[in-house]
């Protein structure tokens, strides 16, 4: 992609309203804009980013068997009253009438909605198991959204269901799942830890949370250096590892998915039912899986910073490389740049390319907020002895290469 | 895909509140569910087609340089206002109120909030031409939702808006996005017309629809079978073409794409304005193109199927080829199936593998219900022979061969 022809409204200055690291990297660097409380505009940059997280997602959740379907943003109320969740939960669900003066909401998760599903289509313990998910805008009106992309009122989430015949099949789907969560995260470049937390609204018995360590985030978490046990709890005075007597020590964390053990709560109150190998009607069993890209990619650049800007994982990253050509009137510069684009491309490397008219100032300065991993740097001088520069953005080391080089590292690493 | 394993939820007879005939196959064949009134739940095989929709249209959007984006679905009144639109608008609109009883509306098209960005971000000839648009979301309260996917309340829809210093940069704009939107219908596999129509609550001077021709189609369109030329009216007794004045012949067709240069009704109501090279502040002139993936889908079953089930164009398929195991209890004919089903899988062609314990009878109408364009069908006698019957769907033509041969003849295609 060219820069030039690209919306990437890069910012001098962090905008006032602004707290979260990440909140003021993504918007000085042209990734988000806010268009009210809560609400946000994807720009190209992060709306590739948020691609990205979500190709990773969906290729682990369907190593697993995992079917994606897509359910509806608008809900009858009809079906969260069945459950009594639409009395249950309060201010923060959207609610609205249509032209007839029904009663719908806005989906804030979708246990109804799939558990209606699966009592419409599962019948027999033939059927059985079931692993249904979808990447979906879900609405939330939050007393207080914050921090830019870590907690708003609308956002998109893969909330992923199973259904069992009995506790034995959802513990074997949870602990899929679990560990489809560890890989997700792992391929995002990402520190996390999973810790046993409070079903909460949800229900159900047994839930894990994954927290991902940011100093943006809202919850904190105690560990143990040693055994690695994890906590979702504040620390105390002279707190001591329960496992293995340490010292535990505290660090602050956002929540980046969680899963939960439901069990038939809501197949009970919607009539989920399966005939079992005796022709005996029992409730299926279930369980729920939730991730946030958006939050995943916000904990990336908590995680991943330095004064200049954002450091993406190379997994994550809008582009796998940006060509920085020096000198816009200098016809071996441009050459060689647009050479080195059209080599790039070819070869399925996603590259960026700043061709615009501005000085080599500006260019450095703006790849550095932006954060893609890997900077080519084409210059007059080096040019002309048949050599570029290649940047790593981590460490900010740079190498003198031949542009063949270069092509051929970043290919490799694709 | 195991079909075992997979929510695909055929059907003997058609549900009695189906007329349309795509409505019809796309139920029978489990393609979809209605969750409510205009409001549906893609199954996996429905959301497989949406998906490959959607990655032609992306590919033709990125072709002409269009960038990526991603606007919410729940919008602040205030915009909304500013262009009058709120109150022009009826009962269409889904209006709801926030927790601190704010006015806000679902989001049936986003002019409003593209301009807003673009009021926000462009601000000198230099940022000029661009063109955004983003696969969302919309939300419409249709007073009549009707014939199964074609009109609902909620649905996908491409939108893109581009942004020119003037006609003339709008005029090239709007040739780039009608050609690409041929390109797409092409690469689809539909029969389609374009015809002028009328810019209606969009505002703006010139408009374009494009019509699949269709049984279930609510508009008439007539057509001149010498010349090619075509509109959106209704044919009269002795109709004559306009052009060379033969006789012209009527269509029923639904609409699945529109473009319309806007020009400046939006950006002086928003106030998104550009500095021109003289300094002078002019509003930038607008236009947007829209396409519904979900009625491009219903379009094609609408135009591609007989007695016994859907006939998917090959680009859109659910699935390139599906495999059909006629004996699960015979070890050569299981071995070969998954044989093939493995190397198909290794050289990226999407299959089905028909994997269920039922007979012969079910696979076969349930394989031609479902309409992958081939079928591999591995039976006991003619894998003992070393050959498997490879069948097009949509002639039905059955050819004896090798397996390899019908590996090399789907990789061929692919």
């Amino acid at each position: 992609m060219r820069f030039s022809k690209t919306l990437i409204p890069t910012l001098r200055e962090a905008p006032a309203e602004a707290e979260a690291i990440s909140h003021i990297l993504m918007l000085r660097a042209g990734y988000v804009r806010q268009l009210a409380s809560g609400l946000y505009i994807y720009l190209p940059l992060g709306w590739r980013v948020l691609n990205r997280i979500n190709k990773i997602i969906k290729e682990e959740m369907d190593s697993i068997g995992d079917q994606e379907i897509s359910m509806p943003v608008l809900h009858p109320a009809e079906i969260w009253q069945q459950t009594g969740r639409w009395s249950e939960i309060g201010e923060e669900m959207f609610r609205l009438r249509d032209r007839t003066n029904r009663d719908m909401c806005l989906g804030m998760t979708h246990e109804e909605i799939i558990t209606w599903l699966a009592s419409k289509e599962i019948r027999s313990y033939r059927d059985l198991p079931q692993s249904w998910y979808q990447i979906q805008t879900k609405l939330r009106d939050e007393a207080r959204p914050k921090s830019g992309i870590l907690r708003t009122r609308e956002f998109l989430m893969k909330d992923c269901y199973s259904f069992d015949k009995d506790e034995a099949g959802l513990e074997e789907n949870y602990k899929k799942h679990e560990e489809a969560y560890h890989r997700i995260y792992k391929r995002c470049g990402l520190n996390f830890y999973q810790v046993e937390s409070d079903p909460g609204m949800m229900g159900g018995s047994t839930a894990h949370e994954f927290m991902a360590p940011s100093l943006a985030g809202e919850d904190e978490i105690v560990l143990c250096d040693k055994c690695g046990y994890s906590a979702n709890r504040e620390v105390e005075k002279g707190d001591k590892c329960p496992k293995c007597n340490e010292p535990l020590k505290a660090e602050k964390a956002i929540e980046i998915g969680n899963i939960f053990k439901l069990g038939t709560k809501y197949t009970i109150a919607l009539k989920a039912v399966y005939l079992d190998e005796q022709g005996k009607e029992k409730p299926i069993v279930m369980g729920c899986y939730g991730i946030g890209p958006a939050r995943i990619a916000a904990s990336a650049v908590e995680q991943s910073h330095d004064r200049d800007g954002i450091i993406w994982p190379e997994s994550i990253a809008p582009f796998d490389v940006e060509i920085i050509t020096l000198n816009m009137n200098k016809t071996e510069v441009l050459n060689a740049s647009e050479s080195l684009y059209g080599v790039l491309k070819s070869r399925g490397v996603d590259a960026l390319i700043d061709d615009r008219d501005v000085s080599p100032g500006v260019k450095f300065k703006d790849a550095d907020l932006i954060g893609i991993p890997w900077q080519i740097v084409v210059g007059e001088k080096n040019i002309k002895d048949g050599f570029v520069e290649l940047k790593y953005r981590k460490t900010k080391e740079v190498e003198k290469v031949r542009p063949e080089e270069a092509v051929k590292r970043l290919t490799e690493r694709h």
